[in-house]
């Protein structure tokens, strides 16, 4: 059985490259199981890191040219993938190999009409009104922190490595890849051409399930499972999550977060896979359907 | 004919993303006839950008944690790697993929115990003096330029990600790999172990173009050939170099820069491969005899 797993930040952990192996260590463990399966691509975001990089750009940008936001998400595709792959192998017993992995979008896409995803370090109000004029970036107030980037956030339409990962999975390996949803690119006279913007993960991820026709997609997060009336005093843990009844109850989960998991996760039953949502320390139980969200 | 290109800082170009992508174009190009032939790999330096990479990391060092070195050397095969990515698919007019590379290094190597290759941004006298209490870096002063840090460059024993590296070559792809000589890594206890360490990117190509078995490497760098007497009036192109010349003229080529290309080419000479060394401007006459050193 082929299977996408999408790590999310809290099973990447933050903080320095030791504390984040830690973390990916406990993961590892936890995605054991199905690693022994069958051919599996593990996905991860890059929210702290990518934003880290962009802080870095920004403090050495009078010294050096800062990277425009593809590469910086490119970077952490490496950067991640590395601490992804020393964890893995060891848990895997087989060979890991992390591909750098370019997304197409669509340059049409009304996402780039209105930027909101917002992203990297907090500026002031002249600092926000330089950049915008210098690099012709969109920036948003944030409530009392400053004002800070907005990127658009496109559809991801199609991996352009999908044949390299195919062939890693035959090879035997466990891959790596789509890393913070992928570096998005739009095609312009036969050539690839980066884009700045950021593709949602779990979107990517459902995406590259529906394309290696993988029958399960496992989407990772800081919950066991999703919730109707989440954090209230009565929440009731969803077992099992009908496309049908996963739609009507988008509008009452947290955009952002639990939102655009289960968004993804409706896009992929619609062509027929399957997704679990929940977190590492539950995965056991939920692969035994004793915990976890399981939408069809 | 399978080949193994390896591009050095010239074909790569510095400056910024556009500026590179301009230099990369031109590089394509020039390859591009070695791209119709058959399997191919392409491995790069990383001089250059890993140095502004850990710029940045110090100039953000009180916001955000630094990485190790290691990982940075990963982030820049990312980087790199994506735009090398977005020229060659268009000049070679097949998928590329871009694979993170682990190269196993020996932790007993005795580069471990005299570190000789500087790397990063200058510093002060006491910058340099905390640095090596807090992090346990060695630094050498550079005459009249401030302290440098030092790293060991051990010699590259295995490309880990080979096997991988084969599947993306027999699905058709071009493959880029081993970014910067590659990440170095030891094993401990069945855990990869990333070392900060860099290894010279002509012998890793070598070691690679040896575990393909490989027919070619074509080195890139920034004079057409090698030269006897180099910048002497009496400069002299050597056209064939057979291996054991090429070991009596290694005291007179360039140390960090001619002569590890050429102790590369001999290595691979060793094991049967032959080594091309020469410009990407001199490539189409290099191919047909006319320009370049063959080393066999």
């Amino acid at each position: 059985m082929a299977s996408v797993i999408a790590l999310g930040g809290n099973a990447l952990g933050r903080g320095t490259a030791a504390e984040q192996l830690t973390v990916l260590r406990g993961t590892c463990a936890a995605i054991a199981p199905l690693l022994a399966e069958g051919e599996v691509v593990v996905t991860h975001g890059n929210g702290p890191q990518v934003g880290n990089e962009l802080l870095r750009q920004e403090r050495a940008a009078d010294e050096v040219p800062p990277l425009p936001l593809y590469l910086a998400v490119a970077q952490t595709q490496a950067e991640i993938g590395a601490l992804i792959e020393t964890e893995l192998s060891a848990a895997a017993g087989r060979a890991v190999a992390c591909l750098l992995t370019h997304v197409h979008v669509d340059a049409d896409d009304p996402a780039f009409e209105r930027p909101s995803k917002p992203i990297g370090p907090f500026y002031s109000a002249d600092q926000a009104q330089e950049l915008e004029r210098g690099r012709g970036w969109q920036l948003v107030e944030d409530a009392g922190r400053g004002f800070r980037r907005v990127v658009p956030s496109p559809e991801p339409l199609e991996i352009v490595e999908i044949d390299a990962i195919r062939a890693l999975l035959a090879s035997g390996a466990v891959a790596v890849a789509c890393g913070g949803g992928g570096i998005p690119v739009v095609s312009r006279n036969g050539h690839l051409k980066g884009i700045d913007a950021v593709i949602d993960k779990d979107r990517a991820s459902a995406l590259l399930a529906r394309q290696l026709g993988a029958e399960r997609l496992v989407i990772l997060t800081e919950v066991p499972a999703v919730y109707r009336l989440f954090r209230k005093s009565n929440q009731e843990e969803i077992r099992e999550l009908p496309a049908a009844e996963a739609e009507a109850l988008l509008p009452e989960l947290a955009e952002g977060s639990m939102r655009p998991k289960v968004e993804a996760a409706i896009e992929l039953a619609r062509a027929g896979g399957e997704t679990l949502i929940t977190s590492a320390d539950a995965l056991a139980d939920a692969l035994e359907g004793r915990a976890g969200t399981r939408i069809a």
